[in-house]
């Protein structure tokens, strides 16, 4: 892509109103645009990073045996009064009334609606267990939307429901699932802690939340980077029993050792970037969502779910990687993987470019040309903020050495690489 | 994927409330579920084929120099009032109060939120054209939701926005569109004829529509096969000048020859599956979008949209390809290229469907393998439902001859196949 073709360029300073380092960075460079509190546009270049992050979510749920469903957004009102959420969610469902005075919802969730469709296929323990899930746009009326895309009104969200004969068979997936989104969030260059929670309006059942390390996060969590568990200090709290539970805010602070492994503990900012929940029967029951035994005899389905904010991942990703200059993206998820940017109006130079826009193109390699008529300050300033894992520099000094300047965005330095091995070097630092 | 762990079953008989051929056979076939009028759920093979539907779009838009964005479905109602379809589209528009009592609408079309999006990123005529499309979801309250996926409340759609300087510039690309639009009917296996329409809330200025060609079509349209030229009969009756317009329903059906070729022209049953609008300037000065002409004097762009309902084509492909027996997909959007069917509890069949499954899976061929413990009756039968293009039979006859059988869905006949040679003929058979 050129850059001068590119709808949704970089500005010379963030929005006045971004409340948060990813809403300030990502519409700082083109990648989203506010239209209202906790809704977003999504450019070319956070587009293309949402499909990318989408992807990865979409490869581990199928590596987990889940089978991709799309369900709708407007929701009749009675499966919402049938679980009693139409009350007990009411401040943040968006209600609307249709055409012959209906009321429908606007679904901040999908129990109500895969639990009676699920009901249409399950007949018994032969049908399970069953994973489905989607990928699709969530609405919550959050009174504090806030933190760019951490906390949305509307958010795209994977959304993963599991149907079981019992919660041994529950278990056993639950840890599964477990394993999926470590990969998940690993893929996405970012390091997770799976933390005990409370499950809220989704659950009176056993929960987790997967929390991302990043500065300015909202949560402040207990970890052993030695053995690896974690806890929010405000469960820690309320907690008598378990592996750091029991201990006060203050006896943290004291430096006690971790319970498991002896190891230091800490206490690290943090971000929520996913959860997942045993559902128990409590939709199955709701809905008559039951499945013959092996016996014949009746049972309800035991169900869990399991969610990942997709555009809330993009948010996080950001806010664990950048630094002063801008966004720094894993080359998993990144909008491109090189940024070739041409220095100076020179002929030689913005033909040695193009032939090499034409030549990274051909070989399937993911590119973004900066070829504006633009000061080397500009164009290098945005290369940064845009945070392009490679930046491949032209400029008649390249040029005269026969080569290109090679600096990768998580590193300060540069060199000068040879044209003619830039394509190998290139599919090299891809893996 | 094996059926007996694939989410959604085929049925005995259709829904008793289905009102067209494309929900009943959908839903029979296990590909969506009513969640109530004009709101389906799309369950796995259903979403297989929506995504190759997207897809197929996808790569025609970006062939024209279309940018993917995604813009969000819960609009400020000012923005709606700035444009006067706030009360022009009143009927359809979904509308919400969200906490501190704003209200919010639904989107059912994207101009009130592409064009102030676009204003911030067009200052000059450098900056146009400029083409910008998503593939979202969208909301309109049809009072009269009804032909399964053909008229829906809740439903998919790429819509395409394009930014130019003047008219012509508009003009030029309009016909660049038209050929993209052909291009994904035929793709998706169907006839498509370019027709002119009225625009409706969406333009008083110039629109086609695109009509494909279906036995249970809701408009009826006059086409000359031979050279192609297509008209609503409605649109025909109006129009006092152009080809075949002026001509009453009554002269048309007295056998006149077509205008411009002097071939036959015939009365087709076809299905709208898409329509471009010449937008002009309306939105451009309802949302002051305007550009520096290369004298620096500001004009109003000029734009035009570009719509194609997703859930729609997939509901178009099932009225325009289907028999008695059920749907015929065409390959490029098939859920599945390929359905291995096993015939018999003999063990030698079951090893050997296993061996050729694992086999196909391999090879990269997309594969539904009919592992269930069901008669032949059922399996054949709900392989002609299922419509997917290659079935291929295991039994212990085709076994005896060191073969497979091998239909086609779009061919009655049927013949064996030896085993060893069968992967070379699929990878034939595909392309």
């Amino acid at each position: 892509m050129k850059y001068s073709k590119l709808f949704g360029r970089t500005r010379h300073t963030p929005p006045c109103d971004a409340d948060s380092v990813n809403a300030k960075l990502l519409t700082q460079a083109g990648f989203i645009e506010k239209l209202a509190a906790g809704i977003y546009n999504f450019l070319p270049l956070g587009h293309r990073v949402l499909t990318k992050v989408c992807n990865i979510i979409r490869e581990e749920m199928n590596a987990v045996e889940g089978q991709e469903i799309l369900m709708p957004a407007l929701h009749p009102v009675d499966i919402w009064e049938t679980t009693g959420r139409r009350k007990g969610m009411d401040e943040i469902l968006y209600k609307t009334r249709a055409s012959g005075d209906k009321e429908f919802v606007f679904g901040p969730s999908h129990e109500e609606v895969v639990t009676p469709l699920a009901s249409k296929y399950i007949q018994s323990y032969k049908d399970l267990p069953l994973y489905v899930y989607q990928i699709q746009t969530k609405f919550r009326d959050e009174p504090r939307a806030k933190s760019g895309l951490l906390r949305g009104r509307e958010f795209g969200m994977k959304d993963l429901y599991s149907f079981h004969t019992d919660e041994a068979d529950l278990d056993r997936y639950y840890e599964i699932m477990k394993g999926a989104y470590l990969n998940v969030f690993n893929r996405c260059g970012l390091t997770a802690y799976v933390i005990e929670a409370s499950g809220g309006a989704f659950s009176d059942k056993f929960s987790h939340e997967f929390s991302v390390e990043t500065p300015a996060g909202e949560d402040v969590i207990i970890i052993c980077k030695k053995c690896g568990i974690a806890q929010n200090i405000e469960v820690a709290k309320d907690h008598k029993d378990g592996l750091i539970y029991g201990k006060t805010l203050e006896d943290l602070k004291k430096g006690i050792p971790c319970p498991k492994c002896k190891g230091p503990l800490e206490e690290i900012k943090a971000v929520e970037a996913g959860n997942i929940f045993k559902l128990g029967t409590k939709f199955s029951e709701a809905f008559g969502l039951n499945f013959a035994n092996n016996e014949g005899k009746l049972n309800h389905v035991v169900m869990g779910c399991y969610g990942i904010g997709t555009t809330r991942l993009v948010g996080t990703i950001v806010e664990a990687k950048h630094d002063e200059k801008g966004m720094i993206w894993p080359k998993s998820v990144a909008p491109y993987l090189v940024n070739l940017v041409s220095l100076g109006n020179d002929e030689d130079v913005l033909k040695e470019a193009e032939n090499l826009y034409e030549t990274l193109l051909k070989e399937g390699i993911e590119v973004l040309f900066d070829d504006r008529d633009a000061g080397a300050g500009v164009k290098l300033k945005d290369s940064d903020l845009i945070g392009i894992p490679l930046r491949i520099v032209i400029s008649k000094r390249t040029l005269e050495s026969k080569g290109v300047e090679w600096k990768e965005r998580t590193n300060a330095e540069s060199e000068i690489v040879a044209t003619l091995s830039l394509v190998k070097k290139i599919k090299e630092f891809q893996k």
